[in-house]
C-alpha cells in the first residue's frame, strides 16, 4: 500500500531528493522520517538507523516489510512496482542511455563530493573550506561537462534528458544542479542542462521534492 | 550480432572487469580494444576516445551503431538484449537488493578510489603514495563492511550474493575484492565476501575476465 511507504530522508541530500522526485512522479504518498546528517555527529550513524542501512547513508525506503537502499535501485523498484508513468523508456538502447546519464551523476559526481568525503579530505589532508569548495567545483564541473556533451550529441534529447517526459536521468540531474548552485559552480557552459533543469522545476513533482519544501528543512528565518 | 561487440577496456579497470564478466556469463564474443589509462597521459583523454565517451573513462561498449557507457548500464543492456542466463532475479524486491549491492560498490566504493581521484588528491593536497594507499583502504574497508553486513543479514544470500546463480552483484563484488587485494586491504572480517569471491573465481566466465587474462595485461616477466 502506498501509505505504507516510509522514506528516511535528509532535506539537502541529493540521493534522497532523487527518490522524492520519483515518488512524486508516481503519485505515491509517503511518510518522511528525517535523518539529520550533521547533528549529534550524524543521526545516520545511530545503531537504529545502521540496522536499517548498514552503509549509514540516506535514503532508505521502507515499503511494508521491505527495506530498500541505494537511490537508483529504489527508483527502479518504484518503476517496476508502479509502472505508470514510466521513468525509463521501453527500448534497451534508450534505457541504457538514461541509466548511463543517471549513473554519470550517481556514480561519478555525487559520491566524490558527498559529505563523508568532504569530512575525510579535511581529516586526512587538512583541507579547509575553500579547498573543499574547490574540490566540489572540480568534480561537479567535470561531470556536468560530460553530461552536457551527451545531451548535445544525442538525438534522443528532448524537452527532458530523454524525450519529452521526465524520468530517471532528470531526477538525478536536478538535485545535482541544485548542489552545483550551492557550491557556486559556474553553469553558463551547460545551456542544455539549464534548459532541462528549468523545465523540471516547472513540474509540481520536482517542486515538492525540493530541499526547502521538506519537513526537516530549516525555516527561512533560521 | 555478437561478433559486432567491441569493448574499450583496460586490463586493471574494475568497471571494465565487470562488463567482461557479464559478456562471458552471457556467452558473448567481443573484440577488446585496449585503452591504456596511464601511458601518454592516458589514452582515454585522446580526442578519438573522448568522442565515444565524453567522460573519458572506460569501459565503452560498441554494439553495432550503438555506443554504450557506464558499466552498470551496459550490464543491464546486455541482460535485456540477451536474457539468458539472467543477471538479475525476477522479483522487484530481489532486483532492488541486487542493484543496491552493485551500486554500493559502483557508486560508493569504486569512484572514490578511482585513478583520477588518486591523481587529484596528489595534485590538490600533495598526498604521497602511502597517503593514497590509506585513502583507498579507508573507503574500501568501509564499503566492504557494509556489503558483508548486507550479505550476512539477507536470507537471499546463497552460494553467490543472491541465491545460487551469479549475477550483477557478484560481477561488481569480484573486481572490488581484486582491487582490495591490490591495495592490501585486510579481508579477514569479510568471510561471506571471501566465500562468494572464491565461488566466482571457480567459474570460467570470471576467470577469463581477470585482469591478468586480458590481451593488454603486461606479460608476467615485464
Amino acid at each position: 500500500m502506498a501509505s505504507d511507504l516510509v522514506l528516511y530522508s535528509y532535506w539537502r541530500s541529493s540521493a534522497a531528493f532523487r527518490v522524492r522526485i520519483a515518488l512524486n512522479l508516481k503519485g505515491l504518498r509517503y511518510e518522511t522520517r528525517a535523518v539529520h546528517l550533521v547533528r549529534d555527529g550524524g543521526e545516520q550513524h545511530s545503531p537504529a538507523y545502521a540496522a536499517l542501512n548498514p552503509q549509514e547513508l540516506v535514503p532508505t525506503l521502507v515499503d511494508g516489510d521491505r527495506v530498500l537502499t541505494q537511490s537508483l535501485a529504489i527508483v527502479e523498484y518504484l518503476d517496476e512496482t508502479h509502472p505508470e508513468p514510466p521513468l525509463l523508456p521501453k527500448d534497451p538502447a534508450g534505457r541504457a542511455r538514461v541509466r548511463a546519464l543517471a549513473q554519470l551523476v550517481a556514480c561519478d559526481i555525487h559520491p566524490i563530493g558527498n559529505l563523508r568525503v568532504l569530512q575525510e579530505i579535511g581529516k586526512a589532508f587538512g583541507a579547509d573550506d575553500e579547498q573543499k569548495s574547490a574540490w566540489m567545483r572540480h568534480w561537479v564541473a567535470m561531470g556536468l561537462q560530460a553530461f552536457e556533451a551527451t545531451l548535445v550529441n544525442g538525438k534522443e534529447t528532448g524537452r527532458y534528458c530523454h524525450g519529452d517526459t521526465p524520468g530517471l536521468a532528470d531526477l538525478c540531474l536536478v538535485p545535482q544542479v541544485y548542489n552545483a548552485r550551492r557550491w557556486k559552480v559556474p553553469l553558463g557552459d551547460y545551456p542544455t542542462i539549464l534548459r532541462i533543469d528549468a523545465a523540471c522545476a516547472a513540474l509540481d513533482a520536482f517542486h515538492r521534492a525540493m530541499p526547502e519544501q521538506q519537513p526537516d528543512a530549516p525555516s527561512p528565518g533560521a
